[in-house]
């Protein structure tokens, strides 16, 4: 696969994907990187149908190029009723800490790529539909495949990659163990951690389809690298973090800039799925509590108010400040120039 | 850096080298690398002097081109004679099954690189002498580059490459959370997990001698991807061990074939040490009592004699098969003849 192959499935200009990052990529994000030529993409996977349908014509009055709408396929929590009382006895004391009054209910607060959102979908028609932990029900992808939208979804390892292929993916992000944020895992336990360089090679080998490399890369040394491996273009997500265009607290944004890449770590305490992000004290205290803590998204229900208050305290303590491992290579920018100093220093 | 600067440095042709492997790695091997204009080297963690000088001499009759002798410069353990006594006890079972008699006395076996040791490098004088764990002390240091070896130790953090450039080291491996084996972390915990794609660039970025890529590095595109990062060489391990010269077990080498690079993990159940190795029986036994563990290389004392009687019957319960994560890219080969396919490929 080329990198023209992917550009013309994509209908961009640059092989270059802004990584959809809920709750921090913005639309001002996903149009500037749009309109440089790259992929804008939108984490979706917290809204509802209207909410969608009205981003939908926010975006076509902001660019005119391809962007990417992005929802997890998770699988519904399997949880019992105490798993989830423990845990918000656990998180009592710090929600005394913040003043926040009573722990939330342990329910989930967003649900998996369903019928509702898929006619929102549907209706909005973007060029791109990507999941990640795997696809939605077959008949919702073949709906949006018809409908002229391109799938694409994340693997972390060669099997997740085949069974993307033979269940419709048209590109396969292939995700390594250096990304920020949720690992894409869905066939797989947490114990298959592979980087980016092991990761892309081997997945190149395994299908046929055009694979985007993520994880890790930050700069046009990491664009080149992946193209050498194999892959037809990147997915880069933690670099745009500094962006101004980026939607997260200004404790987040200093603590990018501060980090030398050591200081990640993937941990489940924020969501009940592991995830990628700087290291700080709840991160610390809850780390012994990990098996035994509630699926994804039950969990992200219960620290919601908890990463609200540390953020609006301008406190890192209860922030999920999601990072790659290549963040020392961050610094402040725009998106639009961020994806021309990619595109001129790379080659493209 | 360039890739001629290491070349240069190491008085080799092509700049690759066959990672040294402690038990894997072999005479037979490192001198068909150095032969094929590669940096051969040779795990001599685990010898004494007297022998040392032998294999010098027979090193000496094999090849007149650079080899690289490695040793360890760990921390003495610090484990109180309890968590010995307790790893014994967790030992004592599988000791049983394989009729293996008593637990061995929980005593290290092989010491840091020390004075007697240093002592015969000095008269052997290779071109390089390579650590892991770090670098033993400033005076040893300064004797073996007084002597003419260029010295090389392993980073997992840009933190620790900077002290390595600080203390004597000529170029530094950026070792990769993808590598197969002991990672060489010696200032972090084993937390700072950074993958090759993110820490070569940064590594890069942060010191002025050569940076040798290492980790997830299995052909040519690999190598190639290292070279895009900034690298001037690349370390490559895995690869080697399905080479006919690769002194492991036969269900080791079949273990590697079959493997797709999701089932290695790294851990401290074989020495005390974490390192990458494909996940069998004995890891998963004693994963939860991994952080009770006595230090290295205490529990490899205590481990060798299962880890041998595994071997024997041909069983991977018990051996330590380590791997990096690039190996589903292995294949059955000569030394001499996957460097010169790697050389080709790569366009060195």
């Amino acid at each position: 696969m080329t990198q023209s192959s992917l550009t013309s499935l994509l209908g961009i200009t640059h092989p270059i994907i802004q990584a959809p990052m809920a709750g921090a990529s913005t639309p001002a994000m996903a149009a500037a990187a749009s309109n440089a030529g790259a992929l804008g993409s939108l984490g979706c996977a917290m809204m509802k149908p209207d909410a969608l349908r009205d981003l939908g014509q926010e975006m076509k009055s902001q660019t005119n190029r391809p962007v990417n709408f992005n929802f997890f396929s998770h699988q519904e929590p399997q949880s019992d009723a105490a798993t989830g009382e423990a845990a918000r006895a656990l998180l009592k004391p710090y929600y005394d800490e913040h003043e926040l009054g009573e722990v939330k209910d342990a329910q989930p607060t967003h649900f998996p790529f369903g019928e509702d959102i898929c006619d929102a979908m549907l209706e909005i028609a973007p060029k791109v539909v990507s999941f990640h932990f795997g696809l939605p029900q077959a008949e919702l992808v073949e709906k949006l495949k018809a409908n002229g939208s391109v799938i694409l979804s994340s693997a972390t390892t060669v099997k997740e990659a085949k069974w993307l292929e033979e269940n419709g993916a048209d590109a396969i992000i292939a995700q390594g163990f250096e990304s920020g944020g949720h690992r894409g895992f869905f066939l797989e336990t947490e114990d298959a951690c592979i980087g980016t360089m092991a990761l892309v090679p081997n997945v190149v080998d395994a299908v046929s389809v055009p694979v985007i490399a993520a994880g890790g890369i930050a700069d046009a040394r990491g664009i080149k690298a992946a193209m050498a491996l194999g892959a037809s273009g990147v997915q880069i997500g933690t670099a745009f973090l500094n962006c101004v265009e980026a939607g997260i607290p200004d404790i987040h944004k200093r603590e990018l800039l501060a980090s030398d890449g050591s200081n990640t770590r993937t941990t489940k305490v924020f969501s009940g799925r592991p995830a990628r992000g700087i290291v700080n004290r709840y991160m610390n205290d809850l780390r012994a509590h990990e098996p035994d803590l509630p699926d994804f998204p039950i969990m992200n229900t219960l620290t919601g108010p908890l990463r609200k208050a540390s953020a609006g305290k301008d406190s890192p303590d209860f922030v999920s400040m999601w990072s790659g491992q290549a963040v020392d290579l961050n610094r402040e920018t725009t998106t639009a120039e961020l994806i021309q100093s990619l595109v001129t220093e790379a080659g493209l």
